[in-house]
């Protein structure tokens, strides 16, 4: 009996963090799409290596910081799980490494199409084995954001707000793309390469967020693991028909980007309060989420915050709503210790992230060259080319130039 | 242990739906590849639409009128349900939804690349709240069809025969595409932009498929999990090995598109016997699923039935043969109420749908200009490109028509 | 108590299969996305016949010959199993040919672009039918190898080696692909056409690999399922990182492909021994599968071995690292049981493909014509074009050549 039950909670953790794994080629995907394609093997690079990297030393150091039994002070635990050998941990270490590579891979977006490989190389340690484990301590391990009664199910302030916080020092650090500003500081369409690509990143993140959401049950028995898949799906239906309305009457024409981006700001947003929230509230709360982050995005890049994918306003605005939500819409959390937690969790990953960030980029510097990243970092930084058979429009550009004809389309036809 | 069997229940129910959920991107990927990418954005925006839509005006009427509990003489239900708010009804829910919106998401590729994107809006809650609803409360929810006798265990009429059927409505309102036929009426190809991208979305839709078939015994405890999927396994070879065959014989080749879509006509066709035709007769389900439907595409495109994904003929073709199937290779069904069953689904699923297409068509109209069409409909509904960075076919036609050399290989060589 | 402990092994064994079965979508991404675009088309049918063929073949034959009940010598099983017909080996059989897909699938990318389709067909029933199924009747049947001692948990050997080992013999017989290799046998690069589709085939596949092999515990009451999960997540890790440093030291840059296919060898590698490996030691086996992947990949081709997906490196070469890993790195395996094992695996697979591929060769042909294969698989063996609107780098040649000015495009911008 004992037995069976253990076997029951240990499938539905193991299937779940599956889940979760894959939503790291949901990233990928996302990232790739929307952005250039002349970078479209570096953000692969990145993240693959977001979680082979962040697995690893996730394995050495990270879990054992987040539950290592015991604690400093709330702040940070010690004694077991670091170089983890204990079998019996197993599927506890594997729900935690794919939430560990979550929040790592939110940043990769943000900062997408300008940084060296190796400059990300150095950071993205710092997330997986030490910035998110930390947080994971105060609010998941027993340390002090969940003595003082902060209320995080599954993570949209863990998760998503410390990877949206993380994303924006790397943004301030790096600064915005060649191209994206006009001469007077207007930004300029940088549209992404593949929409169907982003499209289907997406569809596969709302996929893994089931094991994300209903997953941080952390066991099925005794459980009520059907009531969160239900708000994660309201929640994201929301998110996308009130982005694609906001997005409608800002710019008269319902937006494909917007419109998915708002799946995932729904998503962020019901994290937190997915096992709490009602059904009809988790409508509500997808819904704002949407519509604030597409609020964010607009309003970040006319600040000259050039986050390609919307990462911190789908992850960090949609998530920190998520936390307050949570407060305003169930009773398992309450408003003073949401807003100190989230406080805590922007001031510790912003001011962490902008500290390796600046070190790195005036030692080894963070960013490419101008040429590099013109010609595209899959290029210079992989020597690699992502589509080789196919022909680009910068390419026909030089093909037009030199035939006069072909600029009227007119002539050209009468010719 | 009551409490451990439950467990394994809704386990077993929620990583079903999640798995059904996920064919959400297999239908926008085999509609988005089998169509111009001029229209990818908008085909992917009514995918997310499908769903986003479909979920909330599930949750609000759609759940109700098929399982609330109280029967109107088994033709529509009423009572609980209406704006879900049980959460013991969760799992139940959620492997609901994620049906309706497959029975909606139909549609969406037969009309491909003509239609409004409004006007879609309009249509789609009325497939996910209302016409689908109370076909499923009819046969599964204790309705009148189930009375008689009708059996289709995972829906291969309830679902896929009603999304076929209103398909056809759809397609008759708002006629072929331009460029479809020749002025003599003569059907033209209009090949899909990605084989690629459809053959991944027929792999993600034959994985999610077992979700749609082996969770259909809604519970796992004293239930067979394993038949179904075996059946669906061998259903689904059959169908594309089916397929194949016909069209290397019809064409003299081994035509890629068709092949791929015998899977989909395989998996359509042993949905309603998926938990009792025998294992050596699935194949022959399949084999005759994948035969038939492309006899169907064959027949429906020289009736001047332009349907640009087979939607018609994989779904609602092969639906109808899954409902016969049932009946001639398995003692659960008989002919008659499975006839009459499948009758009353149609007319029901065409009428209403027609009527509803009709009525969008006569006042803010169902296609878009001439114009907007040629244009494609990611620029003209949304704004967007789905690649913008790719030289396309069309464009480089002006720099031939520039250049007279270049009409001539040899002499452009010799230059 | 019975009841639903077979429900949750069974629910374990399903869902693993279901997730094995999606690594199908993985192999025909890697395999079309690093391979041209004028054969996508054509691999893509392969790996649905792989699976369709394949499924109907092991239903008839395979599964009975793998574990029938009885065996000849230990080397074949005779007696139940063939044209299935229990519903009680359902789950089991539905595990099982998964794998057989597996094994033949992998054959696919090593011959990619220069096979003709219908011999693909002739070979492909081999391997699901006979090749295969005796070897696992040896490891996991109850035969001579497992008589013997020899180890092999998930299948690094009875699946990826012995899939690895026939698609060297298809290489040797059909021989490189035009352009590969200069009139002085120098090897030229001929790049994927898509480094996204081939990444998103990688993440796919890391994430049926769970199933694979945390799912070959066979079941969930009593058993670990969590160890399984860590090591193969922390093993594609390690092998990410290793082919990565490698090929940075060796290319001077951190190559795309040579990376996501370090993934790909990490996972081979930890296979046999992913339920007997201890965590940390599964990075050191993970990592040196990665190093030797890439080693053997650069040896062939500098051989005159065309294998363009690198498949022998991958399943093969990693294949025997991961039968010899287990013996070095835990308890489970002895050294000369894993070679004895090793090497009659090698031979089989190797011999009997060689013949079924020379056989085929001196019939009908494997090859086709050098025309056929420059024009593409897709147009010349099935009448298709997978990107019929996208405009390729050799037809703007043409338009290059016949515009004299482009040649330089400074004199072009003049222009």
């Amino acid at each position: 009996m004992e037995e069976v039950a253990l076997a029951v909670d240990e499938i539905w953790l193991v299937v779940a963090a599956v889940l979760v794994m894959f939503m790291q080629a949901g990233f990928a995907l996302v990232e790739a799409g929307f952005t250039q394609a002349k970078h479209a093997g570096n953000i692969i690079m990145k993240n693959f290596m977001d979680f082979s990297v962040g697995a690893i030393v996730y394995w050495a150091v990270g879990f054992g910081l987040a539950y290592g039994g015991s604690t400093l002070g709330g702040f940070i635990a010690f004694g077991d799980g670091f170089f983890l050998n204990d079998n019996g941990l197993a599927s506890t270490w594997f729900f935690q490494v794919v939430f560990a590579a979550t929040a790592a891979t939110i940043i990769s977006g943000a900062i997408a199409g300008r940084v060296k490989f190796s400059s990300y190389l150095v950071y993205t340690p710092f997330i997986t084995g030490l910035i998110y484990p930390i947080v994971t301590h105060w609010v998941w391990g027993g340390g002090w954001l969940s003595e003082l009664g902060f209320f995080d199910f599954a993570g949209s302030g863990v998760v998503h707000m410390l990877g949206g916080a993380a994303a924006l020092a790397g943004v301030l650090v790096v600064g915005p793309r060649l191209g994206k500003y006009s001469a007077e500081g207007k930004p300029l369409p940088l549209p992404g390469h593949s929409l169907t690509l982003g499209a289907l990143g997406v569809f596969i993140l709302w996929f893994g967020w089931y094991g994300f959401n209903a997953g941080s049950t952390l066991a099925a028995v005794g459980q009520d693991i059907a009531s969160p898949a239900v708000t994660t799906t309201l929640a994201a239906a929301a998110g996308s028909v009130g982005a694609m309305m906001v997005a409608w009457i800002v710019t008269g024409k319902p937006d494909v980007g917007y419109t998915i981006n708002g799946v995932l700001a729904g998503l962020v947003g019901i994290t937190a309060g997915t096992a709490s929230i009602g059904f009809g509230l988790a409508i509500v709360t997808g819904f704002v989420a949407g519509v604030i982050m597409v609020g964010s995005v607009m309003l970040l890049e006319r600040r000259g915050i050039d986050d390609p994918v919307g990462a911190i306003s789908v992850h960090g605005t949609a998530g920190l709503w998520g936390v307050i939500a949570v407060a305003l819409f169930s009773g398992d959390a309450a408003l003073l210790p949401q807003l100190i937690g989230a406080g805590a969790i922007l001031i510790w990953a912003f001011g962490t992230s902008y500290l390796v960030f600046r070190f790195i980029d005036l030692t080894i510097g963070m960013r490419v060259t101008a040429e590099e990243e013109l010609t595209g970092l899959d290029r210079s930084e992989h020597g690699s080319n992502a589509y080789p058979e196919f022909v680009f429009q910068h390419e026909v550009i030089d093909l037009r130039a030199a035939l006069p004809l072909a600029v009227d389309p007119e002539v050209a036809r009468s010719a």
